[in-house]
């Protein structure tokens, strides 16, 4: 028999994904359901085993020789347990035993939604070929993942690469995450939306007061809109800049809802980073857009099932 | 013939010292000439040379296989290079040539101080046994380095771990390295000093305007002194627990002059720490001052060279 497949799971607070992966990246089979994620526990446990069990009804499933799971944070890949903001009912919910149950017991590696999504671009998209990266999902919310020498860098607990959740402003204003002045507070899509509403700016007939509006009216010239998105660029970038002098990365790819908006968001972001990344080792630190979809998330769980496969097996187990 | 010694060479803007180290980290022998700092390269190359002539000459020379540098940066190990900040006649000046020259063809390893003292706080010192951890000299600079997954991440160009020139105030005051706000503008012996005198702390009858004398006045309850570091105590902490954020470290080690201060600064520290560092994964991080005495930087350099015989033994070189 061959196993030349892995499960993937991409598991978020609207739905849970699920698909059959070859070596290639290649989705050869899905499977999707709503996340209940007002339900308890066990009730949004039964729609991961509704996913796996619709992978499983495939006869490609046969050919899987490992899961991996890119979860909502944070996560805890040491105790295989997840506490996803947004899902209550999971609250060091131990995830990884029960796909591991679920499946008959197959491997099964747990990253947060940022990793995966960073093995995904490292893997298949724009940080291909770059032993140093950081990339971001700068949406919603504002996450991200590591690469370092060569490897992705979950971190011991699978969370490492949050540069949400920095504060680059020490006195700026609370964060939802008990800290002040993070990433996130500034440069996320509803901050972006609220800071250009209370300067004034007007959303058009539809009422959309979207980032993406906001992107809009930025690209059309408003000077309340491109200030909104400067902002956010001004935090992006030390964010950024920060994560270089650290631990020394040579690109930052941006995705995500908001990395969408083009030049309205890039144009700013390269000039602040030039102003915070000013150290030697950090001056050539490029920026550019994410190349990988909607499937980054399934496909970068997919890359972290296959590098356990290859560890396993460089390990004799 | 034992090769069970390596040499050690720690390059200051001050001195640069030198030794013979077993495997032990014991120190064997010594040599030292003051760095001729504003010399031209060559010139300052010949106390470098002077140095390891002095250790060539003890009979214990033979014994050693490899060459350690822990050198002020920036430097850039991927050429070989360095550019001290405060030694101008040398700017990607060939510092492993010459030693390689100067030492018969040992194979040289070159890291920056930061990373030399995180090499030695973690081999001997307060981050002994700890996988993942930022050790930090706070001093008339803020410097530092990272432990990842149980071994030293110098990064590419020996520079990662520079936590002193990431920015935890975005709006902040322009810091001499170009950009704002960096942790080292709020937090170094010498901005700790010029906030109590700019806000009014006046010194003792000797005059002493140093960070030691502010330390002094705040342990005698001067609420001025208290403030600055308790101010210097957030940027610190911002800072940590970004870097905590980043790439999940447990413990932060504190060491150089600011870090002698004790509760002083270790209180706020701890305090400011609980507030920036929220997320799950970060919570059980700890402050810890510095271990390592004045020989940190030849025993973090002789752990590099250590580390690297170890590889290319691994590696059959």
């Amino acid at each position: 028999m061959h196993t030349d497949l892995v499960a993937a799971l991409d598991i978020g607070g609207t739905k849970i994904a699920g698909a059959l992966v070859d070596g290639q990246g290649r989705i050869l089979v899905r499977a999707q359901r709503p996340t209940p994620a007002e339900a308890h526990g066990d009730t949004v446990m039964r729609s991961v085993e509704a996913v796996l069990g619709e992978l499983a009804a495939s006869p490609l499933w046969e050919r899987a020789s490992a899961v991996g799971i890119g979860s909502a944070g944070p996560v805890d890949a040491s105790a295989g347990t997840v506490s996803p903001v947004n899902v209550p009912g999971w609250r060091d919910y131990p995830l990884v035993a029960g796909v591991r149950a679920a499946t008959g017991g197959l491997p099964v590696e747990l990253i947060g939604d940022g990793v995966a999504i960073t093995a995904a671009e490292h893997w298949q998209g724009a940080a291909r070929g770059h032993d140093n990266a950081l990339c971001m999902v700068v949406s919603t919310g504002v996450g991200g993942g590591l690469v370092l020498g060569g490897r992705l860098h979950p971190g011991p607990t699978g969370n490492a690469g949050h540069i949400g959740h920095i504060s680059v402003d020490l006195d700026g204003d609370p964060c939802p995450c008990g800290s002040r002045g993070c990433v996130e507070r500034i440069a996320s899509g509803p901050n972006i939306a609220r800071r250009a509403l209370a300067n004034g700016w007007l959303p058009g007939p539809d009422g959309d007061t979207s980032a993406a509006a906001v992107a809009a009216a930025a690209r059309a010239g408003d000077p309340v809109a491109v200030a909104s998105f400067a902002r956010a660029a001004r935090a992006l970038a030390a964010g950024i800049a920060a994560t270089a002098t650290l631990v020394e990365i040579d690109i930052a790819v941006v995705g995500g809802g908001v990395g969408k908006a083009g030049e309205v968001l890039f144009a700013p972001l390269r000039q602040a980073l030039a102003e915070y990344a000013t150290l030697s080792f950090v001056r050539r630190l490029v920026v550019t857009p994410a190349r990988m979809g909607t499937d980054a998330g399934l496909v970068g769980a997919a890359a972290a099932a296959l590098t356990l496969r290859t560890d396993q097996a460089a390990a004799g187990v």
